[in-house]
């Protein structure tokens, strides 16, 4: 059985929020208070955002889009699905300007596991507890709607459970089970968070058996852009594979964005007359 | 607070099982029980499709990916993930032989959300309670490591929270964020029943404010294909969009599972020899 709450009372986070002991404070008012020991804390990434410091004013958001994107994955005009420099997939970057004050956005944490790790050690050293922690963040998925919060940092807590080399009742193997804890973690908290209710921060209480001194982290649910099917939008791949054949690789991140007829008009430009019609061909059925 | 349980004792489930008995049976006998008004059960499909015997010999599981999948969205060798016919995403169209004896495999149910609307039907009328049902299934993703559990079936539960026209606590509006509450629920019952301890129905108390009576159903989970960014794997996106530039779309499907050298060899066959060039470099480079 697990218990899930969040408690209210966090109240607004400043930059260099003392947050371990303001998240023990609120937890300690609440019913399902005082923290325990095995207890998971799942901390919304955004006021990890505001404690750090990380915003920039809301003029600066497509300048900070693109300092935060290593690479496009996708892009519609305005929306633009990149590769974060931690390797997330997040529309815009994850920068956002919500629960924030208007003139202001926010960027994600700039190394969400190692904010993890300060944080669980600062609510360990205050309570004395073993205790996990997770980072989560709102994020879009391939091929369903809607949004799903998952961990985007995580410290002291195993964030996939590896079922190969494991049978069932049956004798059979599991072979590729490998279940995203960390990631049910952040979306069964966001059941009891909600995103109006000014409570940011919560418990799950049930499951210490996942607490690990293993150096896992969010990060290693990050899956490699290599080895990803998904690398690219649909649209995207058949660009990157135009352009790489037609010795323009390197015009893939300012092209991206380009309406169609705009795109075959810029692609053209460089290619062999004689594959004009191919190449445009092959962009209109992209 | 939200509470989540899944109840020992439903032992194995056969065709035709009396499965709404069989459930509260159990969840009485567990500590959480019996089920209150306003709770959400998450069933695993997998004990669905074997009460509706969706269930095939094991040496026609390659035949019955093909029968349940509409179109192919990747593919590497054995492994295809494919659009099936109800809309999901799902590596082999969701057939598997876990949790099912060696020489079997099981199909998804064919209809999850009918399946979760007759369910909830039965519970309720032999509890009289106001209960809600999610059909669960497990489920790899675009970007990321690992599988979650998410929602393929459901009846009685808001399956979508739309954000949208809301304000946080500093009046911004919340334009995108449509939360899939559904999955979320799903994948936090996942903690609590696990892959292997035989307990495949968990118990979310707490969040009876997410049953509606208005026909809300897994499938409005699934995003529409043609609107989707990432309709096909990076090298089939590329693959779609030269053979319909080629005059020879209708091969897609049939071409899709070929190696690298092949495929090109499969589709050079019907280009224009003047094309050769162009279209083996674009086939290499994606």
């Amino acid at each position: 059985m697990i218990m899930i709450f969040a408690p209210d009372g966090i109240g607004e986070v400043g930059a260099d929020a003392a947050l371990a002991q303001m998240i023990i404070t609120a937890v300690r008012a609440d019913q399902g208070g005082p923290l325990r020991d095995g207890d998971i804390l799942v901390v919304t990434s955004k006021i990890i955002s505001k404690a750090e410091g990380r915003s920039a004013p809301a003029a600066e958001r497509e300048a900070m889009i693109t300092a935060e994107a290593v690479s496009t994955v996708a892009q519609r005009g305005p929306l633009r699905i990149v590769r974060t420099r931690t390797g997330l997939v997040q529309a815009a970057a994850g920068v956002d300007n919500s629960n924030v004050s208007a003139e202001l956005i926010l960027l994600l944490p700039a190394d969400a596991d190692a904010s993890a790790a300060r944080l669980r050690a600062e609510l360990q050293a205050l309570t004395g507890l073993r205790l996990g922690v997770i980072i989560s963040d709102t994020a879009g998925r391939a091929w369903r709607m809607g949004q799903t919060d998952h961990a985007i940092g995580a410290s002291g807590v195993r964030v996939i459970e590896r079922y190969a080399g494991r049978t069932d009742a049956y004798g059979n193997p599991l072979l590729v089970t490998e279940m995203a804890l960390a990631d049910e973690l952040a979306a069964a908290a966001d059941l009891v968070k909600g995103k109006l209710a000014g409570r940011p921060v919560a418990v799950v209480r049930g499951r210490s058996d996942l607490l690990t001194d293993e150096p896992e982290t969010a990060t290693d649910l990050v899956r490699d852009a290599g080895s990803d099917f998904f690398r690219y939008g649909s649209r995207e791949a058949v660009l990157v594979a135009l352009l790489a054949a037609t010795g323009q690789a390197e015009r893939f991140e300012a092209l991206a964005g380009l309406s169609d007829d705009e795109l075959a008009a810029a692609v053209l430009e460089r290619c062999d007359p004689a594959d004009a019609t191919l190449v445009e061909r092959i962009l209109r059925s992209a």
